[in-house]
Order: C-alpha cells, then structure tokens, then sequence
C-alpha cells in the first residue's frame, strides 16, 4: 500500500481538487489514478509535478503517443513497476498497437545489451559524434 | 580505448568484413563506428549483435526515427557515454530537430523523476492498469 | 518468499544468536527484521554486514536521521522494494517528520531528473568543479 | 563537449537571462555553471528546470546542507560524473566537511550493498514496515 | 499478469511451438517458464531472443554454471524480480551450491558497493588498467 | 582527478601504511591502484572496505577467476568506468582468457536486454521458481 495512503477527492482540500480536477479536465477521464492520490499528501509536490508533466506531455515537435512510448522505454528501464502499468495503458490509450509495443520493446532490450557492451568494452567516442 | 583494440576492415577476416559491409550497405554509409571495430574481436557477437540490431531498427510498426529517439532515451537514462553520443547523431540522421531532441530529454528526466516518487511512495497499481 | 528461508531466533546457531543479540541491544528492539534472518544462511556475511552497518550508521559527522535518509534516498533511486520499506520504517523512527520525507523524495525525483539532463546534454565539467 | 554548445549570458534572450538572472541572485555567485548553459537552447526545459530547483532546494523541514548531500548520494548511485563534481562543491559549499563527505559515501556504499542483498535473496517485507 | 498474457503450447502457432519445442529439447525439461510465454506473441522476438540465449548460453570458454552465475549477478543489480528467481532456479539446477551461491551475492553486493566509491570520489584510472 | 587526491605511500599514516602493505602482500603486487589511495583520507572505510574485499574474494566455493568475473560483470552492468578497467585487468591476471571475457560480455548484455523484457512485459513468476 502506499506509504502515506491515498488522498481520495471526497477528502481533499480545495488546492488538491483543484489539481485533481485539472488532471481529469486535460486527459478527459472521470477518475484519478493512484499515483496522484498517493503524492497529493505534498499538494506543493502534486502540483508541481503535475504542471511538469501537463507541459512535457502536451502535443509539440513530438505527437503524445511517441511521448507515451519514450516513457514507457524509461520506465522499462528502470524497472518502476507501477510506471510500467501505467504508462503501458497510457501508451495504449494514446494508441499504442501491439505491435507498436513489441518494438518499443524490442529497442528497450537492444540499447540495454548494447549500452553494457559499448561500457564493458570501453569502446572510444568517433570523431564523428563528437 | 578500447579494451581489446579495434578491428579496422584492412585488417579484419573475410567473416568480420562481411559484416562490415553490410552495416554500410544498409546505413548507406562508407564507414564503421568504432562499436563495431570494439565488438569484432569475438566475430559470433560482431555478426549476432549486427543482425540484431539490423531487424530490430529495420522500419516496421514504429518508423526508424522513433525507434533511434526511443534508443537514445534509455542510453540517457543508463548513462552510457558512446552510446548517448552516437545514437544522438543517428537520431538526427533520422530526422530528429533540435526540438525533438529537447522534448525527448524532457520526457526521459521527467520519467526518471516519477519513476522514482512512484517506487518510493510504494503507489498500489490501479485496478485499471492490471 | 526468502530464496533460502528465514533463520528464526529459535533456530540459530550462537554464532548468529550473537549476532542478533548485538542488533536488538544496539537498536534497542526486541525483534529482527527479515534482511537480517534471510542473510542468516551466510554467518560469515551477517556478521560482516552487520558490523559494517554498525559502525557506518552510527552517529559521527552526521546524525543517524541524516544517514538513514541518505539510505533512503539510495534506496529509492535503485528501487529496492524492501529496502524502501524498511528505511521509510527507520528513517520515521529516526525523527523523520512527514514534511521531512516529502523533501526527501523531491529532491530524489529532481536529481533522477537532471542526473539524465547533465548526461544526455553531455555537459562538460566545469573548471570550478574539477 | 556539450551535444547543442553552450548559450553564453553575452548570447542569451531576454528569457534566458532572466534566468541565469535568478540563479546567481538565489545562489549569490556572479557566474553560471554549464549544467544551465547546455540546456538553455530550450528556454522552457531551462525556467521548469530552475524554477523546480529552487523549490524543492530552498530551506525547508531540511537545511540546505542535508539536500545537497543527498542530491549528491542520488547522483553518486547513478554515476553521473556531472553531477558528482557539481554537487560535491555544492555540498561543500553548503558546509559539507571532509569528515561528512566520507559518511556520505560509506551510507551510498552501504545502501547500494544491501539494496542487492534484499533483492537478490527475495527477502519478504515484514508485516511491521507494511 | 503479464501484460499480453501467456501463450500457451496447446494455443501457439506452428511457428511458435516450433521454438518451444527446441527450447524444452536443448534443457531437456518438459514445459515451457512464463518468460517465454510473455514474449511469444511476438514470435520475431520470441525466435530471435531464444537463439541468442541458445548460443550464449552453451557450454565454450565457460561452462554453463559460471554463465548462469553471471546472469544471476546481472539480475540481482538490476532488481528484476522474475530474472532473480528465474536465473537463481536455473543456476541451482546447473550445480551453484548454497555455499557459491552466498559467494555470488557476496561479490555482487560488494561490486555494487565500490563502484559507488570508485564513482563517487572519482577515482582516476591507473595509467597501468589502460 | 580524485576529489580529495591519492593518499601516497610515502605521506600515508602507519595505520593506513598497515593496509596498503597487506593489500601488496595478499596480491603479491609492489604498488598500490588508485581506488585505495582516494579513499585512503578516510582510514577506517579504507580498512573496513579492504577486509571485506579480501574476505569476499578470497578463494572458497568459487575460485577467484570466477569471483572477478562476476565482479567485472557487475561493474560493466552500473557502467563504473574506473571498476571496469581495473577489474577487467584484475580478471585477465586471474586467468581470464580473450574467449572468456567476450562469453562474460555476451552473458552480461544478454541478461540486461532480458532482465528488461521480463520487467516490462510485467511476466509472473511461474510457481516452479517460488
């Protein structure tokens, strides 16, 4: 469970809802996931991080689902259960194919082979990329 | 430098060379980046790795450019020093813009830092998610 | 469960009695927490880890509600589910407050985030710095 | 060197001033580290970045001196050479003694030991830190 | 669960049982561990993962219990639950006895923990390690 | 170069004097790597650091060679440069051949592209390896 509980709407001040309420207004859903719920405790944390990610997340140079799948990469990466859950389903609302995800996946377990075998070999940076 | 020394192709066997060619035959170029060179001495990896990575970033469901956007987000986040700066260039062969390359970074610091309050706050994956 | 089990109190030898008396008089409990039953198998690595822990967190330059947050923040960073878990535990009896613990985890979340910004940019060092 | 170069103060918009600016008003030092003139090209990820800095570091439930001092246990777990050298002189300059610095790591080395014990031997979490 | 769920024997594709099939003849077991079942609806991923680990994992310079100590040794620093229990399994199952395998944890557990110091105090590479 | 410089042989203190000759005795060596020197300003992590580690890799139910390589495995795993270099000297001294580095290598990518695949396909762990 999660450290600090969950703040839950019904029981949140009105700074929190504020926040809570913008979430679901931006990602057009009527219901806040768990992770929000669980830093909420911190509403100078909650919205903080949330006006981040509404920024970084928004339609730009990148369109929200290359965003969604570049997530989901990381948090593979890292190993974050929770983010994986979440941003997989995020990367599928945005509209993430199965086969989408097989690639990204695919790529995710490519550059960690070789990220251990560029370190492990010390190999030297080409002029080129430099 | 490298560990064991890099393979240029003057020197390497017909069985590297074979390989060598075929990098440059699909990336449309006239050299080898020293990865390849760093990995030949053991010409079973050089040859495996290769055709790996030749399927795997080959245009499929993801086109090539979000694939080397995606391979570069967790060489960032790996902190692999050769591999950050060469898929930073292969990314941008691919068509990464100076603006992609910031939306791609902010995504990847952005996920690092939630994937940790996620992991840290112990956050229960949402019903939702599973 | 533990891979090899847990070496209950009852069933020690008093080369891990030993051990686990010095823990509990030092930490001033009446009870063992897991890592130190699961690691049990191995005398020799208890007693090592433990004198290592003991001697580390004792209070010196720094107090132990500074070490034991550090710990936490370490333990955060590699998601460790039990080690999270029990330093939260050990940070709170240390004399962490909760606005404590949100600071913590900001900062964690932050320097996640530009440790991927410092390498993904490759920022050179500055001469101040070396 | 750094992949886009660095945006000097001589160079920089009205915007980026602004805040390289703050930084060395907040900080009371009259230069600006390299960490902000790489990722000025991005005038957004660079006010997000500081602005959330100079949140999450101001003096809080912790001193300065304790935030630096983890910032810098995060950036020593994740090997980031950058911010290892940036934040050791900000600790420092934070009041961090050698005596401190030495603590510091031993409580990263020790985290970062155990962290892979209790994950390596599945070690369960007990009912107490749930 | 896993995300896409398991692909089971009776349910896969000619394709699919085709690997399976050679994976239980070259271990010589007679059923099929979750990993494989993830992967396979993917069956690119599923041939192309299983030849390489095939290849890898055969006896050469190394025999088969040193490799599977390794990959153990890999697992338990990325924290990846399944591979921990997987690869702890399959080590047994080629000869680790209690006694190696406490030696294994201890080595990673001290590896882990001097790549910190090396990192941190950043220690400078002898002219004779180059 | 090492934040707090190399602690000499010469300028050293008898009580760190003491490690540094045990160290040159138990590997039969007439000089002193770096990684003992920079951490040589604090005595007490240069003892307890050095016992471990000659405890840890001294031969027991696995022989040296195969404690270093998984130690090399595991640095080349968290991308500690300076731990890579020396350890991969460490190992050859030890015995490792050309062959076998390369099979240390091919185990070590392959477990940290696997270790990702099982994480982010979110695989159960089947009740055989519980």
């Amino acid at each position: 469970m999660a450290t600090l509980g969950l703040v839950e709407y019904a029981d949140a001040s009105a700074e929190v809802r504020a926040v809570y309420d913008d979430i679901m207004a931006t990602r057009q859903t009527d219901w806040i996931n768990n992770f929000w719920k669980a830093i909420a405790h911190d509403p100078a944390m909650l919205k903080r991080t949330w006006e981040d990610i509404k920024q970084i997340m928004a339609p730009g140079a990148l369109d929200p689902l290359v965003k969604e799948m570049i997530y989901l990469a990381v948090s593979v990466t890292n190993g974050c259960p929770y983010c994986i859950a979440s941003h997989t389903f995020a990367a599928r609302k945005a509209g993430m194919t199965e086969a989408m995800h097989g690639e990204v996946m695919a790529v995710v377990g490519m550059a960690n082979e070789t990220n251990r075998l560029a370190n492990g070999y010390r190999v030297p940076i080409d002029d080129a990329f430099k």
